[in-house]
């Protein structure tokens, strides 16, 4: 029985220790609130973030790092990405030594233009081949529900790797290896930034066929900045790039479609916000990786885009013109 | 003002017509029903496909093929896959020497295996240098609906797809140029066959993980198909790989994954295909894609597996169940 510590308790923290349980690990699960552990560990439920499920037996909570980290096996860091590096300055004296760390968050740090794996081994002083990322069309609501779903176990290390994704297999769970943590990386925070560009699409009353326009071209420069970062092209086409797209732009699940919807229909970025309770990594990220894309000398029209709308108030409508209007030329430039 | 002939007067071959009028085209459309035609000229009306769409003036419709492909500059070709041969017997005389010939077909004929464009080539008489594919996330309604979206112009030709980009680029349809024949058809034609899985998932009533999961899986199989075949693996991430297969799966407009939907939720194989009026390209294509994957020595488990159920009565169950039961691996294998 593999001892799991999850430092997160808001939805896919969650959801994913239910993974570990039913793969049979014994799962500690940190929650910030101390009302979000008690409740867990009386009632077998996360109210705030993922009603709909009953806790498995092998998950206990607690809002004590150190607790959770005690004699840990496997670590997995579920937290918003901006105060990632926060947290590891209380956590990396805790961390056990040899545990890999698993990083479930998908965003890039504003100012530094950091990765999470890069924040990991930065903030945490984790040796980078330590570190997995697990990525893929994973909405939590839907894996509480046991729904079938796969995912990638991204790692430099062949073992590392192994090892997490064993210990995250079940009936309804199914992990495919992976050794580009680079592009799963940048795949998962840019997915984001496009689904917020396809909800307000959505919210402007366009079909299918946009929303899948502005997936393709937004999984096109993806695709460009991450190989121009070193991430290998074919994970654009993976459970990591194409996968975790299109469920999230499927999705009325998605908090950061949802957030594009909303001004999409034409509320103001302000009334937006206000209505808005759980973190869209999108809205911060955008203007990160729109950083990484000027420095690697990268067009990303969409993400330009949705930094504006998000950042600068231009109207929603720029985003689909974007697309529409530049000159007709060949499809990969 | 471009003489075009659109041979096909379903629900595709009507909306790339209206596109091309809107373009500035004077298009001829050919309709198999007099009946068809004859409605459209008195009503300006397509009541049995495109019941929304007004059609432009620019169009006229007749039954007679001859009329419609005199002096053509531009020939398109919209018929059901199955039938294109046959209907080439009759045109070949018919087809004006010069003119780029357009398929919008997606379908790999039955018997010899072979894409549209070599059907067109064959049984045509038409120079390969001539022969250009349309396609992409064009989902007929919306297209009417003059909702944005993109698509691909693939030609071997660079002047032939820039003739007929040129021919039906419009505030609303944006045509972007392509090279890759080959994976633009075995794209267009193995996405029928993917969202006949992702409808039987939805019918059994999986969510968008399970959609997404099963996308993805049959993008890399498509990809791997398509690679052996000789196209260009960026297709697959491109608007005819992705893209059409997104607009395809996501909508409930789409005429195969509706087919996999009533299979999924419990009716038989005999009753979806009474109460389906128009052709589901995937039912008939799953098999002569399995036979080229077969002599390609690729394994399309997902392909396989809708050909089992659609051909040999398996339960959909197990298009899913083939998704999740095989040996953990690593991801592009």
């Amino acid at each position: 029985m593999t001892r799991v510590a999850v430092l997160g308790g808001g939805n896919w923290g969650t959801a994913y220790a239910a993974v570990m349980a039913d793969a049979g690990c014994t799962v500690r699960l940190w929650a910030r609130r101390a009302e979000v552990a008690d409740e867990i560990n009386r009632t077998r439920v996360n109210s705030a973030y993922l009603p709909e499920l009953t806790v498995p037996e092998g998950i206990s909570a607690t809002s004590d790092s150190a607790e959770a980290l005690a004699d840990a096996e496997i670590v997995v860091l579920a937290v918003p990405s901006q105060s990632l590096r926060d947290n590891l300055a209380v956590w990396r004296e805790q961390l056990p030594a040899d545990a890999p760390v698993v990083s479930l968050m998908k965003g890039i740090e504003l100012g530094t233009g950091e990765r999470m794996s890069e924040v990991i081994a930065d903030a945490g002083g984790v040796d980078p081949d330590r570190i997995v990322v697990v990525s893929g069309p994973n909405l939590a609501h839907e894996i509480a529900a046991q729904q079938p779903a796969a995912a990638v176990v991204a790692s430099a290390s062949p073992r590392a790797r192994a090892r997490v994704a064993e210990a995250s297999a079940t009936g309804y769970f199914r992990p495919y290896l992976g050794n580009d943590v680079v592009g799963t990386e940048i795949a998962g925070a840019t997915k984001n930034v496009i689904a917020l560009a396809v909800g307000m699409a959505s919210g402007m009353g366009m079909g299918d066929n946009t929303m899948a326009s502005l997936l393709t071209r937004g999984l096109a420069e993806t695709a460009r900045l991450g190989t121009a970062l070193g991430a290998d092209p074919q994970t654009f086409l993976g459970l990591a790039g194409v996968g975790d797209l299109v469920a999230t732009c499927a999705s009325p699940l998605s908090r950061n479609r949802t957030f594009g919807y909303k001004l999409g229909s034409g509320m103001t970025l302000a009334e937006v916000t206000a209505s808005t309770t759980q973190t869209a990594e999108g809205v911060k990220s955008c203007e990160s990786i729109l950083q990484l894309a000027q420095g690697a000398g990268v067009d990303v029209p969409i993400v330009e885009n949705v930094a504006a709308v998000v950042h600068e108030g231009r109207s929603p409508r720029d985003v689909v013109g974007a697309l529409m209007s530049r000159a007709r030329k060949h499809e990969g430039h």
